[in-house]
């Protein structure tokens, strides 16, 4: 049996990403600079937070007039009403709030704290940075950008970071797939000793965002990785695929 | 900047664990004969399965007897009703119980499906596995005696597949940690820009333990990796550091 092995790989070296630009240049070149040039079936993983500012999704906070709900709870817990009602209007519905934690779920279906509304290293005061308005589509343009540029076939995923109900600590998860399949179907399927199996389906987007997290932490510069070696699914894959149908959900 | 890089390595050639098997040994036998012999600074990762089947906590279904509760419940849902009492005796208590699907908290206090009591791929009919009863001190002991064996200082996280409230497919987390901190504290720590970082913990151990399950699989009989480069901090660790109080629990 082959030994199974991949290589988790940070890009430094990339620029402060500016609205505009075209981050599948940046990352080429990162790569090529660092000696790590990007390969044929590499999963390059980017960082929701880049692909907010190339898309022009980091906003002055004054684009959000309060609502008098917003205003009134910003003023309890003593937050940036500007900030409360951006959450407001990235959310699709409040699961949870409690206290100053209001978790919520976007117009994506994903479930996180703020709707995934930031206004930490967005690179200037008065400004927010809110979710790619389609990650899907975002990783297909990169994708297609780095065939166009390179000829060379990669997946992307795109990661953020995300807390657990259940779980101390958050860890980055994919909120966005193109060219990989985000699940790995294990259904009828039969284990060592020729039961089928429990466990039937693996994230395997979830797992190489928290892997390419590893190469880039968060204080430093590297907001792009490249996992090179993982035998995922080529496919057209969807981060839709991972979003629990409110009605399946035990926890609504 | 040195660019940051792990490398994930399944130990292929591991033999069926059995009862009673020094895992140590298995796992620098396995590590050597595949050209990849452990070094100081790995992190080895381990699945929850071979612990348990090491450790004896693999045990024939008709230990458990069940009480009422499980005869009536394993009744409406077509369940085993032995598997029903030994995922019982495995809970301190039920967080969902929607018809056949029991979430449940181990004594440890994992939230999980089953309290990872599993009936798949443990060996033989009529045999159940169970947790181990301290994963912790049980990713100590094999950490404790890779030393022993080799001189080699390595970290050993064990792994198991959970699922996720809100995301669909499984991943691999950690359920025990030992010669690491389950967590990467940024509490305080400034951004690229000078603001506080909205994340504050990431969590290693279950970063570490998904991105081992790469080159595992579910199929092949790769049950430990190599987690190879990755700078953890070095320290008593536990994964009781990620289990959630149940006073701070949103989702209780």
């Amino acid at each position: 049996m082959a030994v199974p092995e991949f290589r988790a790989i940070g890009l430094t070296g990339m620029p402060m990403v500016q609205s505009g630009d075209d981050l599948a240049a940046q990352i080429i070149d990162a790569a090529t600079r660092q000696g790590t040039p990007l390969a044929a079936g590499d999963i390059v993983v980017i960082t929701q937070r880049i692909v907010s500012k190339a898309e022009g999704r980091v906003v002055p906070l004054d684009t959000f007039v309060p609502s008098p709900f917003a205003l009134a709870y910003a003023t309890r817990w003593e937050k940036d009403p500007r900030v409360v009602e951006a959450v407001l209007r990235e959310s699709k519905r409040i699961i949870r709030q409690v206290g100053p934690v209001l978790i919520t779920e976007t117009h994506h279906g994903f479930k996180c704290a703020n709707s995934g509304v930031d206004a930490s290293n967005v690179g200037g005061e008065g400004l927010v940075c809110l979710l790619p308005v389609d990650p899907d589509a975002s990783c297909r343009r990169v994708r297609d950008a780095i065939r166009a540029r390179s000829g060379i076939e990669v997946a992307v995923v795109m990661s953020d970071t995300f807390g657990r109900p259940w779980r101390l600590g958050q860890t980055n998860i994919a909120i966005g797939v193109a060219g990989m399949l985000a699940m790995r179907d294990y259904v009828g399927k039969a284990d060592l000793d020729g039961h089928v199996l429990r466990v039937t389906m693996i994230c395997d987007a979830d797992e190489v965002a928290g892997a390419a997290e590893m190469v880039m932490g968060k204080l430093d510069a590297v907001p792009a990785a490249i996992v090179r070696g993982f035998p995922y699914q080529p496919g057209e894959g969807s981060a839709q695929e991972i979003v629990r149908e409110q009605a399946l959900d035990l926890f609504p």
